[in-house]
């Protein structure tokens, strides 16, 4: 997606060869107008797929999510990672560790709110080691409803998540896919194939 | 707002008098179509305030805002409740009691995102004691820029919060305000006006 791509390249720092900072856009600031876009293009790619409903998780995913279920018509349930007072029905849970920070979670979701016919469509801010989204998925597994695929805003390929993923034969669809971050410069997979031509 | 009085009567859950359950489109589960429409009703509301910059509050205040931004064209902010890796700017920082979650949170936002010159809409799911809006009028305080108001989806207007702001000499626009949650029935302030007269 050239939109993202550009966005990456003029706003994006890359930290210590290995954490891609977008929080100017997606996940401190975050561009309405762009989500809007991003949205779009995942209803457009999961539209033949009869998606019945989103799942994602706080907080960073819950823009691009609610972008797509507007185009798509459905709603987005996200997954917490902390309990409320008020989350305190029949739930799915699952752990996540997360590199960045460094922690692991549970994360949970309301039973009622996965059904057994659902068609589910994942969407995720980033995807580097697959944690959150294989924890999405797995939630979505035991509530006996269908992984259709998962939507990612930025895919870092040089890590494992997205060939995990696609290993489990799960659909991946990546709006930007970055192959690399040596030298703090931000390197996109199409741009490192036509260097390979 | 007609169409989001009519959702919290039809699928709100009230719990012991007190808390008002919105999970299924607002809180957990989110309904994209309501919130775009909530968003716009935010930006016909703040249209001629020229405002620069949306802030917010993980996680449920960032459906609405993003989508008062995408009708508003200003980019939204949401504070964090926890520290990232990837958030070690210099902060604005606050302080946020949760009475639903019984817990103190310090809440954080990067200060390059808020300059002196913005003119800041702030927007919430909920207002009931008035903390998170608190906290988040304070660091715009502390940014030197401009609260220009504070939209909030569902006032709970039998508590202090809606009152407290006002009397700090904010301007706050809630969406749908319930004036009671005795035997767990939902009355709308406005419902009520008319049981007086």
């Amino acid at each position: 997606m050239k939109v993202l791509q550009e966005k990456i390249t003029k706003h994006g720092q890359v930290i210590s060869g290995r954490i891609l900072k977008v929080d100017s856009f997606l996940n401190h600031q975050i561009d309405p107008e762009l989500m809007h876009q991003i949205g779009l293009e995942f209803a457009q790619l999961f539209s033949s797929d009869e998606i019945t409903k989103i799942i994602t998780i706080e907080s960073s995913g819950i823009a691009p999510a609610v972008m797509a279920g507007l185009h798509l018509h459905v709603p987005v349930v996200f997954a917490r990672k902390r309990k409320s007072l008020t989350l305190n029905d029949d739930l799915l849970s699952s752990t996540v560790f997360s590199f960045t920070k460094n922690e692991t979670n549970e994360i949970s979701i309301s039973k009622k709110y996965i059904k057994e016919n659902d068609r589910v469509l994942i969407i995720d801010d980033f995807l580097a080691n697959g944690e959150a989204a294989s924890a999405l998925a797995e939630m979505v597994e035991k509530a006996n409803a269908k992984v259709m695929g998962i939507g990612i805003v930025i895919e870092k390929s040089f890590q494992k998540g997205a060939n995990k993923l696609k290993d489990q034969g799960y659909r991946v669809e990546s709006l930007a896919r970055i192959s690399s971050l040596a030298d703090d410069k931000v390197t996109f997979t199409s741009e490192k194939m036509e260097e390979l031509i």
